[in-house]
């Protein structure tokens, strides 16, 4: 319990979701005003964090305070309860399209200098290098990752459920994966008895010593270091490659060279080289010259090649074409426009692209469009047996049937950055043949080495203590809050996990388990029993580092959701707040563009709904309001009712949109308040809405619908009119007055 | 200890292991006698037995005792101590050729009688009965059963791996089993609360009621009721006929008509008359008239039409080829004679051909001789999903590698005739639609019930408590002995291992079990266990009931070993003796027929070599004779000499054989005592004894050598004459002189 009055704060962002929050927060705020809670916003759109940037070059009134940094601060308070909703990660273009419209908007902020000069350019480039790319999620993400199916989105699915192959016992689709010489077999790890400064240094076979990386360890703190062999990696691409060839199976890589920045498109050009050997071969000096990077793909070869006489470069596709005949078939990600594989790193990502060929009845599509049994090319043991785990279990059992099957949260390792992936500044790829090591600054011993050759992908992970505690006390409290059996997938074979599993079964012991069923188990056995439950309808909740986090929280969701996007994320603070992510951005842009033209916004607020009944809930648990627990559930109720009824917003102008959708979740939401017993004054406060909504229902739906169809003017896009932008999106004068006058 | 003199108990019995016993038991006795361990013989022999049945019909000097029954009591004696070699299972005729053998040589016995009417006749036929099939095993298997590979066979193994076909990633083999309807699914279990009598019953839909059984059952005894389901059995066959149909992949039926000689047969003639359905439909009337039972395969077809005119029987064969063109490939038991897997229920035993094609890299032979992917079907669920584990670990690990593999030891719940396969006299067949069902005889209330279908297949089975208790006893034992971690392998979801869950938990409560890794679990996480154990070379003790037992036993000492003869197989009685079982008799008659044409034996005694070590070492600890232990210790590492040596016998007249063989493992056994330095008396005494037949070896040899390539004589078969059994087994002067004056 706390003085303050208790609040929830919404993000204002972008876009789409910025444009349904106008319409979505008055009925919010109606609905939580009962238990007087306040719904506050807290600006964090990118054209706000530009202003905030520049208050110099403001008018006292144009100024806006800095409300990131603001949120920032409030991640440590332990009552802070913030939604968050998808924003702009800016890219220079978009930063650029902002800076313009706020200035003809009349705010005198500089422009962005590509190159900048003199020093106050620099400064300027300076102050939007920091709005640019993912500058949100670093400031926001303040603890370990709690996520998991909503209640009413699994219900959904179990009644409409999403499309399944069925999968032949026959199957011959498998994944394959190095038994030797990747990252798993090298690993070391070991945690820190001190806080200590390390460097990681390369010793070449001269003696010569080049300091790679400097850093500061805490105590208990867990550093890895592990390497990948290049000459191993090319042997199992050339192994894998052949058994294809033999066996007739399509083959397929799926790495995850977008989020592995480093490592993985490293990995990807070498499967370039292997799979194209005799094209890289013949024209090796020409590619390097003209500036073919393999790691970007066959695409970098036709991208560099267009430049070259027509006859050099109708040689080289021929010579591409040759190798298809040497290759098995190679799994296709676009086969109408002959796009494979291993044309473009990141067009297939592991963990989207593995669940897809799951559910896929295990097939990827060949060049002739058909789909085909395929070997699934995953360097890494570490994680791709967690997918032929997964492939043998439904060669045995069949396809998952998301009618009947249970669900898996996870609760993931996230806190204070901790690594699994090796970090980027951390990860290199090795220019000779010596040793890669971790010394002790303090005294140069060293904590651990590894014999590199020429080509190998070194790289370190730091993980904090403190994160590992709080991950351990969150993985107990799920357990506990949903009477779910959780397990900790931490592979008693593997360095890293070895160390956590120490300090996992340490500080279970600070918790009351009693009970509680908690394992740790090593991931085979930890999946296994995962799905054996799952078939069985039974939920378990997956306890794992950050890249399972994002691996088995694609791959169970898609099973049983049939998308990842309708998943409730939550960051439980370390400081005792928490953080209610909504679903990914999706297409914004096109959203937005469809209401300026036609008035129309598709935008699924789903995950807002999501977000909000849950912050909702918690905000009760910690402040002991029960009203805010009872407004909470029967939000998640109303939204699977809206879900049941197909309330969802239509993609199509003229059929039901965002606001109709916010309309029914508000008629549903009133409905589930009157009809409960536990509070009689919040039933009998709601009775009168739901009577009013439920009584005006066709005439506020004819209001919402007849505004459609026309273009629509909100002032701005990266900085809209608010009058505007409220007035477009809240057309309903019998919907807003039946609000005011609740309110 | 004991005030008697330590003995062991040699029994001997028929044929190839009687003959090599004459050569073998001169040498075992001149080493035991140094740690002044008796070696005693026991005549269990059929011709003994016959013998011992009609003791009023022969003189004084011919008569014998009923060995047999004092060896059964024996096994009451926890001094116990009893080498039970290979003996004749007689059929009938071999009984009449032992009575005619017998007769010839004097003995005036009466003759066999098929049809018995005089009451005389009747008590001939009867005394004979109990002579007949599996006569000595019942009697003395007192006890639970322990079975191993020995250290020597393992390490000849590692050494001289044999063949082991390599797994495809892609390999479309699998095992297919009922989902729903067989025995797993119907499966009731309890456990007694008292000494109880019980009938098993029938009730039709009359309300008729037809006792089936009556039966004591014991206080804590544990009674399970079970029924699979014939249309399920039947919409199963046809359903993986036509997956097969459609995937391209061979059927194979892989049952056990041979042990589970009630159930299994009528399993068998479902899927007959499911895979050649056109063919019963057609003819179903005819064959009824004729006899044609399906249950002893499509063979009874052939057997049947045999007498019906020539142009009926090509219609009939027509029809029989007719029905391949609408089904899979069946899996060819003799491609060459085509001889297919429905031919004859007793070809394709599950716990043998299984692992015959795991190890054949998953495949089976077609019609065209050609090696294929295989659905390997086998409608019981409760263990066909053991070998689907195994399939697919092997299309992820790859096959089994011997030479590095760990070994998988065996406790057997078997004593007190324990039961799991539903035993005979408690299977039935259902005649009409009504209930099965177990009533207490004192109340006649229900103990349970099935609700069954005309064709459905139900039976009961009974475990006593005291050999559940004996088995967890003997699991600790073999743990703590061989510092080796045991699975039980129980089901959490199957009734009747519920119920020995709970027990073992209890009784493991007996024992201390500190520091040792036992566990239970179910059969999947138990297999996955064991293999991911294996492949790193570590072993697991196997602890199950009797199924499992015939099944693993097989199952990995055939990946381990290449063959499952070689176990090591001890049964620890409940008394507290101990007997040691040596290797299955094999093609004994045609090794009889090779001494007696061209005196050559090639039997193997590896068995009894493996036997007698473990029966001394277990009668040196039981005893307290460090002695015994150290000749049983030194006669492994003889045994493993002569192992990687090659001196085992060979096939072919004019090579060493069975006397040979023994030759060298007594040197080498003489050279491991003088070798070893824990007991420098056997050390001295063994050092002479090694000189003089490592300096005679040649000249052993060559006597032992010359007298082949003549006929034998040896006085008969059944029962041979003593002295010239010996004078043909014994031949080396040389050798019987070294160890007579050694005694």
């Amino acid at each position: 319990m706390t003085e303050k009055s208790p609040k929830i704060i919404y993000t204002l962002t972008d876009e789409a979701p910025a444009l349904a929050t106008c319409s979505l927060l008055p009925i919010v705020r109606t609905f939580t005003a009962a238990a007087e809670i306040s719904v506050e916003t807290s600006d964090i759109s990118v054209a706000a964090r530009v202003l905030a940037a520049f208050p110099e070059n403001l008018t006292e009134e144009q100024r806006v305070t800095d409300t990131l940094a603001e949120l920032g601060e409030l991640t440590k308070d332990p009552s802070a309860n913030i939604i968050k909703l998808p924003n702009i990660s800016a890219s220079i273009p978009q930063l650029k399209a902002c800076i313009k419209e706020l200035q003809s908007q009349g705010y005198d902020i500089p422009n962005f200098v590509d190159e900048p000069k003199t020093d106050e350019e620099k400064q300027i480039r300076e102050r939007y290098g920091k709005l640019l790319g993912s500058a949100v999620n670093p400031v926001l993400r303040q603890g370990n990752s709690d996520r998991r199916a909503p209640p009413a989105v699994k219900a959904f699915a179990r009644k409409f459920p999403h499309s399944m192959g069925a999968w032949s016992k026959a199957s011959r689709s498998h994944a394959d994966y190095m038994r030797k010489g990747d990252f798993y077999s090298s690993e070391k790890s070991t945690t820190m008895a001190d806080d200590t400064d390390v460097r990681i240094e390369f010793v070449g076979k001269d003696g010569q010593v080049q300091v790679k990386k400097e850093l500061h360890l805490e105590k208990g703190e867990v550093l890895d270091g592990m390497y990948m062999s290049a000459k191993a990696l090319r042997d199992f691409f050339e192994e894998t490659l052949n058994d294809c060839k033999d066996s007739g199976v399509m083959w397929s890589l799926h790495v995850k060279a977008t989020m592995m920045k480093v490592s993985h498109p490293i990995v990807f050009g070498h499967a370039v080289t292997v799979y194209y050997k005799d094209l890289f071969e013949k024209h090796g000096e020409l590619f390097k010259e003209l500036g073919v990077n393999p790691n970007n793909g066959l695409n970098s070869v036709y991208e560099n090649i267009k430049n070259l006489p027509h006859s050099k470069q109708e040689e080289i596709e021929e010579d591409i074409h040759a190798c298809y005949a040497g290759r098995p078939e190679m799994a296709m990600v676009d086969s109408v426009k002959g796009i494979t594989n291993l044309h473009i790193p990141s067009d297939v990502i592991v963990d989207a692209s593995m669940p897809a060929m799951i559910r896929n009845s295990g097939q990827m599509w060949g060049q002739d469009g058909k789909s085909k049994d395929t070997k699934a090319v995953m360097p890494e043991s570490t994680y791709a047996r967690i997918y032929q785990e997964m492939i043998n279990f439904c060669k045995t059992e069949g396809a998952f049937d998301p009618t009947t099957m249970g669900t898996v949260p996870n609760v993931g390792l996230m806190a204070m950055k901790a690594e699994e992936y090796g970090s980027h500044d951390k990860t290199f790829e090795v220019q000779a043949d010596g040793i890669m090591r971790i010394v002790n600054a303090a005294d140069g011993s060293v904590i651990m080495q590894h014999e590199v050759e020429k080509g190998d992908i070194w790289r370190a992970c730091q993980t904090k203590d403190a994160a590992i505690r709080d991950w351990v006390k969150l993985a107990v409290t799920r357990s506990r809050q949903s009477d779910t059996p959780a397990i900790f997938w931490l592979d008693k074979e593997r360095a890293h996990d070895a160390e956590l599993r120490k300090k996992v079964e340490l500080y279970l012991k600070d918790h009351d388990t009693e009970g509680l069923d908690i394992r740790i188990n090593s991931y085979i056995p930890a999946i296994r029993r995962t799905m054996e439950r799952l078939i069985r309808g039974q939920d378990t909740i997956s306890v794992t580092g950050n890249v399972l986090r994002d691996y088995l929280t694609d791959l169970f969701p898609i099973m049983e959701l049939g998308t990842s996007a309708k998943m409730l994320s939550v960051v439980p603070m370390l400081a005792g707040g928490g953080m209610y992510e909504t679903g990914a951005g999706g297409s914004a842009p096109k959203h937005v563009q469809q209401v300026l033209q036609e008035n129309h916004l598709r935008w699924d607020s789903l995950g807002e709904f999501l977000a909000i009944a849950v912050s909702l809930d918690e905000l009760g648990m910690k402040e002991n309001l029960p009203k805010a627990r009872i407004l909470g559930h029967a939000l998640d109720r109303a939204t699977e009712t809206l879900l049941e009824n197909n309330k969802s917003p239509s993609r199509r102008t003229g059929e039901l949109d965002n606001r109709g959708s916010h309309f029914y979740l508000a008629m549903y939401w009133a409905q589930e308040l009157a009809a409960q017993d536990e509070d009689p004054e919040l039933k009998a406060r709601f009775a009168s809405l739901a009577k009013a909504l439920t009584e005006n229902q066709d005439k506020i739906l004819a209001e919402l619908s007849e505004v459609q169809g026309k273009p629509a003017d909100i002032g701005g896009y990266y900085h809209p009119d608010a009058a505007k932008a409220v007035a477009v999106m809240c057309p309903s004068k019998t919907l807003n007055e039946i609000l005011a006058e609740f309110r």
